[in-house]
């Protein structure tokens, strides 16, 4: 199954965890570029698929080491997925040399340096370099994603919320002063280090708060939101750990500024998302597909968005689903890959949901 | 296994659901009652470990079809355990004779009739009753059923959020006017009759919004929150099913009236709770247990209460996690009985929760 | 994500279930044909993504009633999709046609009318048949699959465990009489009917010996290893349900004729497998990935084998793992077509294994 | 929910991993026992619910460091659950005191010195002990286990695999060269330990074959079944670990040496366990329980056993499924302790078990 070869060539910093992987899965049948490197500090010198056993037959690289004159020769485009902080002078060593770059971490995401130390506890050493990173969604930031050289891919749960709530707060429909998003998500967010609360025997089976308040994806939300509404907007999050791998669902309560009727809010929502790709708007009356449900986006690039009205409380509850590894992470990344290079935005995305799964 | 025979004989009427299945499992070990009459129309005749595999070498009864004289005559207190609707009758029959009733469906648990019409869509034949009948949460109206004849068993979602919600309100601590009671729960909470929505393929690995607005057991907790409270209390309600069989989490989320310190915070919280023998406390700094988490209670009749303080937003995450099967329908049940008859309120409940499961 | 119109034009009876759903998934994506029917007798009239929601957008069909004449004039090929002894007729009518089928129930796997008898308990109505059909595993039979109107696919866990054995057989490795099976299979393989033991409470965590002996795939398992190895052969095969959706795992226990090196056996395996496109050997001494497990195949057309050597009883324990919806049904269905209509075999299916999921 | 003080005082070496949480879960609140220390190296000094939440409101004791002195002291019979190897001098130094102890690791449950460097690689350094050790499976060794110092409990796959082949090695039915034990187990089997492979990310949804030869239970029931029959007995036996926490089923291939009617195999099982109060004999034509499943026995210490007749091959699948925390350790070990101490053999052990879950 192995690919020919292709001229355009990128590598993958970081490519050992679950969000290295998946970069890797999408990018050995992406039919526009190739994949020539693939960096491990832990791993370096092994082949890929000893990591990565499902790739076996897909990909006969071993993992190297890091060595920016190396990687600049060899790709033209370079993915770094390494844990936030980890990333802070990787991408500005690459940025420097003029190659494209799309950072997974959370390291370039917030554009206000004072955020870093709100929500990260740290300073960040580079604070002009924030400027030049775009906030990597798509359906907010198309055209500054297609000429970025840098581009700092979103949280998997603020994407998925912010996805929920741009409508309604593009559109001035709601209470901006209490915005609850109440995430669930699987166990391969938390990424692949191992502890005692991510062993099968404690993680199954759990509805676990892990993060109540202070999460910090809160930081990035409140950032887009703000954006897209005009106004300073916070909100109050908090995720929670369920019994599954691969998925995140966001349950955005808000209130109503005003009344407004069920046919108006969905047309708010198809404005916002009618020739969008990935965005597929859910809400029925029958079936077993009535609302957003990451069962039925798993292995794909969407991210499900539909609502429910409340009138007893004047309250939307604004649904979105996603794959956290897929548009939470390495499918936007593919996708913002795709935009940079001028591809179809598209392309080696096509992928119908697996399910049942 | 089999236990001896005891003066005090209870019945359950509708004995081959999970709750059903759920009261016999208490019963049949239960140091103080023994169990005479297991009713159920579609099983009658048949053994009852037929149905409830796991019971085997517990109970030699068969299921009969109901017929109130006999039953009666059998039974000194009787569990009704049908689905919503069909209880009406059964429980005013019983009531009419005198005989000790605890009720697990909706069909006496509000005190206003008209409540019914609003969450349920239909009128309730004899609202006298609807008077007499006892709200059976232990915490809030212990005195209460241990004089009353007819106790109705609040729904799972319902108690565990009342008992995160209820120090709050009683200290009128927050803003009355933004409660959101955002529940997760699993595939036993929804009842044993099968669908297409519950088959195993369908219903693993969801997080599946199903009713993110207008649950019935919203209808419950305003009830028991105004009556708390001293006003008229509305909730924002939205529960999910998650990917495990048994257990809750409620996470309430609300705003402060006026600042506290988290110390003061735990004061209200053990004022409310420090005599209760299935309430714990949990909030911790470290560990893998810092909040309350179904995991840690699945199997015993506890009810884990905790919270958050989000500062961001002025926000409490208040949260509880249960047994939907125990202290969520057939734990407080017994817990009612144990009352309502005069026993230790906690014979027959003393289980450690089965962890890891 | 709709696709262009394609010449060759395909159609699925029966595809309201998960083979059925899978058959879709693939074909809507599938390079080379355009799926221009679906039928369903329960859901005529309904939106296909009603019924299969994750592919949402790439399907506009609604399901019909099947009407032959029909159906022959808007396809090339047919997949047949419906219960076992439901195809018995369809598949004869469409012969007759001369169209080409793909059927996937069991109704013309069996070459021996007399194996219908003795597994299935009813007289084969078309005994003349069965020597048309081509049993559909092209690692076995590629060439007659190349030239046939009418392929029938495997069953699931009986192409797994073949694809384990064959080189053993085809090398006369091993003592015939003690030939054990046990596999073990997620809840999609047994179909999307629902009852009380696929409800998800009932189903979730089990491991339920379903049908320890006599069941049907061993009459399949028996044929075809009886060719490969030119004996009749019989097969203790035991299958049992455990807690996934999608996977197959079968452990085979054969004992050694004579003395084999680790080495020796190995060779014997990639000598029947090396030009395989779907076929990936699985033996290492480190790493996650030892032995064949079905995490690491899902969602790919992959059947992954291997095996382990156990001196204390001169035993080899034959492995191998596949996605029942794929390698085990609607992946093999795909194969096949590409093979009876010169495609190239990988078309369509160049899926990398979702993992971790 | 503490409990009284009593006379007979217990303590736990090595009480923080899963099999030793299991243990202080039911001696807590065991009838005629008192706990009165709990060691852990790793833990020493810190509260026991904070590793095991689920204990909260049970247990106010910390763990202490194992002092050898103080311990004997403090208690009259200790149980070791620490990991194989480390109990040897720790056993070997209690023994030496005249205290009487419950082993759990698997150092001294092979007589034969020889078979440690057979299964284990290494030399027992106290080969004259392993003769005192008693092999604790009480429907075996009923009265040795009376009047035994040391008890060494059964591996958890060991004891359900020999308790379904006992009567068939007891009644010398069949061919003792061909015994499959195919086992699948959960993940607390594993023992709390986290490493990539027990990540629920990787470990969730798996058919892992992790040590398809050579696994070290195979000596044990080696062992047992050679007393059992009088002859010398080999098996073939290969674990699988499978997506649940609790639970064992195993799977035992066997072939008959001659006719024998399903009436009269029964008859063999009644009378192997017809007084046993934690075997029951499952097998039933209709219902959800034909056959052994752990699903029905978790929570609790039965051991269901049962088999099918599958004349295609003269083969008995031999089948039983334990709760692997309980009847495989923490269950078998209160078991023994009941005999070895005069009460009664199912006091604190009389759960029914937790179903569905």
């Amino acid at each position: 199954m192995l690919k020919e070869e292709f001229d355009m060539k990128v590598g993958v910093i970081g490519a050992s965890g679950y969000v290295g992987g998946e970069l890797l899965r999408l990018l050995v049948v992406h039919p526009d570029v190739e994949l020539s490197v693939c960096t491990s500090r832990q791993n370096a010198g092994e082949y890929v698929h000893r990591r990565h056993p499902s790739l076996k037959g897909f990909i006969n690289l071993t993992f190297s080491s890091m060595e920016l004159d190396k990687l600049v020769k060899q790709c033209d485009l370079v993915f770094v997925s390494v844990p936030h902080g980890n990333a802070l002078n990787i991408v500005k060593d690459l940025y420097d040399t003029g190659i494209k770059i799309i950072d997974l971490s959370a390291d370039y995401r917030l554009k206000n340096a004072d955020d870093y130390v709100k929500w990260y506890g740290w300073e960040h050493p580079f604070p002009d370099l924030l400027s030049k990173s775009v906030y990597g969604i798509p359906e907010l930031h198309r055209n500054e994603i297609k000429d970025a050289q840098l581009v700092s891919c979103p949280g998997c749960m603020a994407v998925t919320s912010i996805l929920a709530l741009n409508p309604l707060m593009e559109n001035k429909l709601i209470d901006t002063s209490h915005i609850i998003v109440d995430a669930k998500i699987g166990s391969s967010g938390a990424g692949s280090t191992d502890s005692p609360g991510t062993h099968h025997a404690m993680r199954y089976g759990v509805i676990r708060p892990y993060k109540p308040s202070k999460h910090r994806h809160t930081g990035e939300i409140e950032q887009e939101l703000s954006i897209v509404s005009g106004e300073k907007i916070k909100i109050s999050m908090s995720p929670h750990a369920v019994n599954l791998v691969r998925g995140i669902l966001t349950t955005n309560h808000v209130f109503l500024n005003a009344p407004i009727s069920e046919i108006e809010l969905w047309k708010a929502y198809r404005n916002s998302y009618k020739d969008e790709p990935f965005i597929r708007l859910i809400k029925d009356k029958k079936g077993l597909y009535k609302f957003p449900d990451p069962k039925f986006v798993v292995g794909s690039n969407f991210c499900d968005v539909g609502f429910d009205m409340d009138e007893n409380t004047n309250r939307i509850v604004a649904l979105s689903a996603s794959d956290n590894l897929m548009k939470g992470a390495a499918g936007s990344a593919i996708q913002n890959m795709n935009l940079m290079c001028g591809y179809n935005e598209t392309d080696g995305l096509k992928y119908t949901p697996l399910t049942p799964v």
